[in-house]
């Protein structure tokens, strides 16, 4: 038997794993008629998202499928790997959106009976999505790999499902901020009801809102990023001589059962601490990836170099989460002084925490510098190439993420369970419980984002070794006018892609905005919450599904054309250049945003739990802008930016053979 | 005599027409007694600001010449270098600023007689800044030059001029925001007072701010610039081959003559529009130093290659100025959309301003690559290095900065102009002209801002090249670890500089909040305007001083002593990533943070001037919160960029011979 078909084993025991308990789940109780009732509006909600998504989705693959086919060498089966890319990447997050749909209600529920009852429901059903993710990514390449014996056909699976990766985070990036900002400013600041009230023609879009980008959006984008790091090693394995080709498969294998087993040895007491469980999970699957890898490496005489690129990664994808967490925690300097500052008023709010985003870019950046340069010089020592340490270095540090994404996707489940149990009139207590999941949720959210935008870093260095490789260019150097031009140009497409991104989400928002006040004003009895009387809830999720993906439209064809049009007129020098400056500004965007964001969201629950005149107060109006500003930065454009550089990075590797033959040259 | 001598005999011309126009200034009538008093509390203000400045500063360059001295190959010239382009730069500021503190309220006087009389005076007024720099800059270089011969010790020059860039920039930044920031928020917002009220304890503060950020801040600025790319240039020449040393200052003598030319041409009629007559000038400038250029190269048989890419830079200067006004004029589509968005409130105002920042990046981003690979490759069609051409395509960019600070100096001139006219209790007819004045001003910055950012850009390109050949490099290539890793931690240097110059605005406009506030309670009668009540004006401007010089200590030594640090741990090489990235990250945060204060402001003019409801309408206090997050942005930590980057780049060069021998190697 070869060794590296360890990796479709194990993927297929996840889905086995998954599939489990998925059942788990779907057998619990799923609460009064009234909790049903709620929830099946977000699951309708959530399928009409999902439906028109799949339509648009649709035609957008098949025109770049045959793109790829009509073009490229090999182009048929491109074509087919592509869409194959896509199907098994859209599985896996309709698999994963479909659970959580049914983990929230059944969790609320759960909530009545305690912590100890409702933490196994809402975190199983993340782990649908973990191990779906891990092992549909994992079984896709294995099977592409095994048909077709060459990386470059993989490239084609992996494009594919970073188009599906485009349309879920983007797209649902869109989707959930134009409901929350609608709900937000309508409810919360103009009526002044609370949040989650039934009376809000928005609530329903809002909740699906929080599953299509957090559970379908971050599993497609993480799905993405671990794809293409396997993938980007297996081309650098494949320049440097045959018998690295199915490395990463195999230590993607490893990092799967460490994912499975740590999923399993998740639990929380009846007073624990949810938080500190899902932390404990991710650090001991870290620890049983790195013996496990340790271990196959002794035993099967691999290259320890190699090991030590790949656990590297990891404990920088560790400590970019920790420090992540620091600059976004409620009970750390950055949330408390950004939310002091709102004594002052929301400009000082934001340019507080604005602040702060930018200093929690340094960090990371040189952990991913550090992480690189480790890596690189780990893999020389022990005689490899050390770009391919770099790859390996990705490949560990996305190794674990089926427990990530079960970590991430944990939180919609939470937000909604405390959704529901709060517009289903349960008691104090039990909405008390809620709270204590979802304030978990929140941590394990801004951990989980972090670790996403660093295995994003490092993947698309990977990507831009493998595009050097497939180009077969010398160099980038930044003294060539042609590299530099297109790092100029690289670094303007991140920042221009957010831009629209988030314009997108104002000009839908103020959609919604207005069809909010609309029914307040048309329907009557709305505001006063008269028995009987409901808002028209569909409405609202068909304003946001439309103008989402109308708003995508734009953003992303223009990553991917002026990408081809930068290679095919500058040369592969200059897209090499471009594509360096598009990771740098990518990478540096995608931090400040995510991580302001998650702040200023902190510094108004800080302030909201008492501190500096709490809720109501002065204070607490400034930090509520500062929060509405952070929302599409932290859910749209900053996590969408991943994607978007990961897309380009592919699609100059796809098209590379193509622009070394006909670009023009100077 | 050595054709290269022309360049010290125009500045000594520029300095005698600076000077013939400071008499002129200064003979003006200075108007009513009110008028004097509140000129000469201004005049107060600034002194106490520059004292105390050139007290921190005198220490700060001491120290830097000390260690010059003593760790560099040819140390004590080095240091003697040094001290002397801080003192020039330093000359150049004061003198300007004298001439300031005279013109503003000359020219408010002057604005009793109509638009055509006031005008000459404002902007002479700025003149003789624009050609004190330009004038003590050639001059400078010229010397040092002439009594060494080698370009390595203009380096130390230039490196003194910009470590008084850097005091005058950023401290002045930090100085002037403090100020304005808490002016507003006390005054507009608390006490609901209009701006520029002599009740207002911080009025003074707040018009010495615009002087000392604006004036002396943008002057040592742009003096930094425009001799970093000229020594930048001979250097790169030198390496080269002898005969191409002095060219650069061949042409900056050029660019004085068309710089006092074209300050010699501006002019306005009664009804004239003085934003026009600006924007005139500076074509005409163009046009001229265009044509002194050619003429030189015809007749002098000079390069025509080199001509080709001095005019492509000063092409490129003027678009990005242009694109800049485009996103941040009161007229156009960006400010009226953003002012729009202040409808659904504050928040949505901040993203859509900051939207429009991020997409306003894209010209001048490609404005800059396009601009180098087109220097690049036409001085390489006529046989001179392409390195070479982008350098002389930022000599040529910054040619015409003595008109560049000419309209620059003039902004802060109306702009007090106006405040002393309002504070004097003067007509209306009067304030009208000197409101349209301050109109014409506001446009000039937001051009002037645009070109200082993209000549730094260039400029530092350019040092980049003259790293190389000091350091000895080979390339920066960004698959080398090394210059990678450098990238990555270069990239994060600029967003943390400009987060810690914010931060410290924040913590110091809070004690200047707290101190208007005290005011305001305990001085009886203040708030009333009772007839002899004054506020203590000196006590604001003291808290505003001590503070921006604490608060600038730890970016400007973090900005030294990390780049010196990266270049003995990791090389030249990734010293040189270091500077590329942060050469990259520097212009986008400069950009953006630039563009989107301008916006924010002129979006809130916009409704000021009756739209979306008007004065006191929601939606104006929500273009109210946008503007004051802007103000640091866009007069502080975006323009603060241009000389960190700079600063950090000739830190690398001058150091560049130590690190070769001594650095870590790997």
């Amino acid at each position: 038997m070869e060794l590296w078909l360890i990796a479709p084993l194990t993927a297929l025991v996840s889905i086995v794993v998954a599939a489990y308990l998925y059942v788990y789940v779907n057998k619990q109780d799923s609460g009064t008629p009234k909790m049903r009732e709620i929830a099946g509006a977000i699951q309708e909600g959530a399928n009409a998202f999902l439906k028109r998504e799949f339509m648009y989705l649709t035609v957008f693959v098949v025109v770049v499928a045959a793109v790829l086919a009509i073009f490229l060498p090999n182009g048929p089966i491109m074509g087919v790997a592509y869409i194959f890319g896509s199907i098994c990447s859209g599985l896996a997050g309709y698999f994963g959106m479909s659970v959580a749909l049914k983990a929230n209600v059944r969790s609320a529920h759960a909530a009545k009976e305690g912590l100890n009852k409702a933490f196994p429901i809402a975190f199983r059903g993340g782990a649908v999505m973990g191990l779906a993710v891990v092992g549909l990514a994992l079984l896709g390449i294995s099977v592409v790999y095994y048909l077709t014996g060459d990386p470059g056909i993989v490239l084609g699976f992996s494009f594919g499902a970073s188009a599906m990766a485009l349309f879920a985070k983007a797209g649902g990036g869109i989707y959930t901020k134009t409901a929350d900002v609608g709900a937000d400013l309508v409810g919360k600041v103009e009526m002044d009801i609370p949040e989650d009230d039934p009376r809000n023609p928005a609530v329903i879009a809002d909740n699906v809102g929080d599953n299509v980008g957090d559970v379908a959006g971050m599993g497609a984008d993480l799905f993405d990023s671990y794809v293409a790091s396997i993938v980007a090693v297996m081309i650098l394995g494949q320049a440097m001589g045959i018998d690295k080709i199915t490395l990463p498969l195999i230590f993607a294998g490893m990092g799967v059962l460490a994912s499975i087993l740590g999923v399993g040895l998740v639990r929380v007491g009846k007073k624990g601490n949810p938080g500190k469980a899902l932390n404990w999970g991710t650090y001991l699957t870290c620890v049983i990836f790195a013996v496990l890898t340790f271990l196959a490496t002794y035993y099967l005489e691999l290259n320890f170099g190699i090991w030590g690129a790949a656990v590297v990664g990891l404990l920088a994808g560790v400590i970019i989460g920790i420090t992540t967490d620091y600059f976004t925690s409620i009970d750390r300097a950055p949330a408390i002084k950004t939310a002091e500052s709102s004594k002052t008023g929301a400009a000082i709010n934001i340019i507080t925490g604005f602040s702060y985003g930018l200093i929690s870019m340094v960090p990371p950046l040189v952990g991913i510098g550090v992480a690189s340069a480790g890596a690189f010089f780990l893999a020389e020592a022990f005689g490899v190439s050390g770009i391919y340490g770099v790859g390996m270095a990705a490949v560990g540090m996305l190794s674990i993420v089926g427990m990530i994404v079960a970590g991430d996707a944990y939180g919609p489940i939470v937000d909604n369970a405390k959704g529901i149990a709060e517009q289903s009139g349960l008691e104090e207590d039990v909405i008390d419980v809620a709270d204590k999941l979802d304030a978990a949720g929140n941590t394990a959210k801004a951990i989980t984002k972090g670790f996403a935008i660093g295995a994003a870093g490092l993947t698309v260095l990977a990507l831009l070794g493998a595009y050097k490789e497939i180009s077969g260019a010398v160099s980038f150097n930044l003294m060539d006018p042609l590299v530099l031009t297109g790092a100029l140009i690289g670094l303007a497409m991140p920042p221009l892609f957010s831009a629209l991104v988030m314009l997108g989400v104002g000009k839908n928002a103020f959609r919604m905005i207005e069809e909010i006040r609309r029914q307040f004003r048309e329907i009557p009895g709305l505001k006063e919450g008269k028995e009987g009387v409901k808002p028209d809830y569909a409405k609202c999720v068909d304003i946001a599904t439309k103008g989402a993906l109308k708003e995508l439209i734009l953003p992303s064809v223009l990553s991917i054309v002026v990408t081809l049009a930068v290679g095919f007129i500058g040369g592969i020098e200059a897209l090499g250049g471009y594509l360096g400056g598009s990771i740098f500004s990518g990478l540096i965007f995608a931090l400040l945003m995510a991580n302001a964001g998650g702040l200023w969201d902190n510094a108004k629950k800080y302030i909201e739990a008492g501190a500096f005149g709490g809720k109501g107060s002065d204070a607490h109006k400034a930090a509520v802008i500062g929060d509405t500003v952070g929302d599409p930065f932290k859910d749209t454009a900053g996590p969408s930016l991943n994607t978007m550089i990961t897309v380009m990075s592919l699609v100059a590797s796809v098209f590379a053979p193509l622009i070394a033959i006909y670009a023009l040259s100077f």
